[in-house]
């Protein structure tokens, strides 16, 4: 299933493909047309049709589409078919939030270890996931084949934590700080900029305003 | 200044202009040519030309882009020249985290208070802002003038909570939940779909180590 060429916008909305996929499947509803799943995610068929047939189709006309296979296959595509071993720099209350949702481990993204650099909070759990020091960051990241750190530090640390990070090996980032980090071009990053996102509700709540 | 008509692409793209153009205001520069902020944001530089031109350009031939009227002019357009009243609905360590971020206050977005469901939370404080108990939602939404609902809940509460935010007079909801509200055409939606972030995020480490 190629995978090349396929378009940022194609990519940005196949989590929302996997996610109606799954409560379809909890629902326990085997099959959807295109036209029935268009009214439910409020897109046309059409884009549908088109979205999908960029990894092959997966649909057979006058029939549809095979719920759970097409929910198995996107979730292949995602990478989600397998173990994504995470862990959290910065463990404030943002780092905690995303230490605490279970829901990604669902997923397979598995939080292995937090850390931080504030004393106070070394030590302790969150969900049995123990808070270490940032000396013990490279170690840990070598011993337990971590892939994935999520970035919830300040901007001021995120570059040079970032740095140490790639280093270390880490292969992605999913960068909360808000600062675009220059890294490397075989290293993901994805970004989460809150604050962007508050003022993009902003600009859009005063143009409807007016 | 006319906002009709502007893509999508572009008012995303504006909160990151404003980043940067904050950055140098604070670095004490005045000026800007296209040309450096293209270097500077990794972008080209007829892209940012025809992005500011959206909004009546700012820059003069040979003479660049003054620093902190382009920011300030842009801060009016995200509608961050004045205050916006925030309260937080769902006080678990997302909700916290948000309540905390000073950052947002700076930008005018002012968290007047918080809410959950738990008891056992009911009374605390955050930063001084009290977590208050959901049945006092609609009168102080009325009274303290708030205008953007921060959804902090899990999914399975979003969507009532949502509605009966839409009917108390809230005008913005900051979704974190994983969920598409249904509200009517003139509320604004801002999702923030974290899960879907990090499926992104694994979507291409998948197509990069390949």
């Amino acid at each position: 299933m190629g995978k090349e060429g396929i378009s940022r916008a194609v990519i940005k909305r196949l989590p929302r493909y996997y996610r109606y996929l799954g409560e379809l499947m909890e629902a326990g509803q085997e099959r959807i047309s295109s036209g029935d799943l268009s009214k439910l995610m409020n897109v046309t068929a059409s884009q549908i049709r088109q979205d999908l047939n960029n990894f092959g189709g997966f649909g057979q006309q006058g029939y549809g589409y095979n719920v759970e296979y097409l929910y198995n296959e996107i979730g292949k595509l995602l990478g989600i078919d397998r173990r994504h071993n995470i862990i959290v720099v910065g463990s404030g209350h943002l780092g905690q939030a995303i230490a605490n949702y279970a829901n990604f481990e669902r997923r397979g993204f598995i939080v292995k270890g937090m850390f931080d650099k504030n004393p106070e909070i070394i030590g302790k759990e969150i969900r049995g996931i123990k808070i270490m020091s940032m000396e013990e960051l490279g170690d840990f990241i070598k011993s337990n084949r971590i892939e994935i750190a999520a970035l919830t530090l300040p901007k001021q640390q995120a570059e040079e934590i970032a740095d140490s990070l790639v280093k270390y090996g880490i292969k992605g980032i999913w960068n909360f700080a808000h600062i675009d980090l220059k890294l490397p071009k075989d290293i993901v990053v994805e970004n989460v900029h809150l604050s962007e996102s508050l003022m993009r509700l902003s600009y859009n709540l005063t143009t409807v305003e007016k």
